[in-house]
């Protein structure tokens, strides 16, 4: 695994307000599909909704879950990798460190293959596999154009 | 403020246990007063303790607190400016785009200056100049050899 992060998922409940938010900030993102995509240096930071991105890491009851180890804090980190096997593969050495899987590998909307695991604190990762974001030599990730404003 | 991200802190119970996950899955870092530093791109991943992190971010009682907006999910996105001034810049802007700071702008321990807030759904930021942190032109952070394994 290499040591780099793809994206940082934001958990919001309004998403509207939280790209507003953003904005207010000096920050500019496409929104595609409910989700804002945000270019922070070389990876992604994603607004997306919170019983969405609950829902697609495998909790069945985000909230107002606890955000001590094992409560979900509504935040996700992303680690993505080149090839489609790269997805089991990290997936079974952090099952073998102690990680707890909370969404095996399967074929994702995007068309892609993901999984999510907990490290032993808790903390929520992805990873994926994205054949629609490329990886520069460096893993560094730069969104595509989607189109959107 | 810039589109990037500096540092993403994860709060751990356990610095050694966290520490040794991270290695198994091939990240290796440096640490040094009770804090693990990993490169991860161009920014840091940064393992320190729950409650030191929420102390740090002016949080009274870290857990086991709610997950949900206004509470904590053990984690916490950094952006660090090149000057100290931008500190106060940055918060002012985020306190008037809705944020609520957490803890003010002050002098911190390793010679700088920092503050935080929480956005719209609680997820928490520090804005912080780190004078022994260099950012390059592009935003990037590489983090100095601190002579520690």
């Amino acid at each position: 695994m290499e040591q780099r992060i793809s994206l940082i998922t934001l958990g919001v409940s309004d998403l509207a307000r939280s790209r507003a938010f953003y904005e207010a900030l000096g920050w500019h993102g496409q929104e595609i599909e409910e989700t804002v995509f945000i270019q922070a240096g070389g990876l992604a930071v994603t607004l997306w909704g919170r019983d969405k991105l609950a829902a697609d890491a495998g909790l069945a009851d985000p909230g107002p879950a606890p955000g001590a180890p094992g409560g979900f804090g509504g935040m996700a980190l992303a680690h993505n990798v080149r090839t489609r096997d790269e997805v089991d593969a990290v997936l079974a050495t952090a099952t073998a460190a102690g990680a707890k899987i909370t969404q095996p590998a399967h074929e994702t909307f995007y068309g892609g293959y993901a999984g999510y695991f907990r490290d032993p604190d808790g903390h929520l990762w992805e990873i994926a596999w994205n054949p629609g974001f490329t990886l520069a030599a460096d893993g560094s990730l730069t969104l595509p154009d989607f189109g959107a404003s």
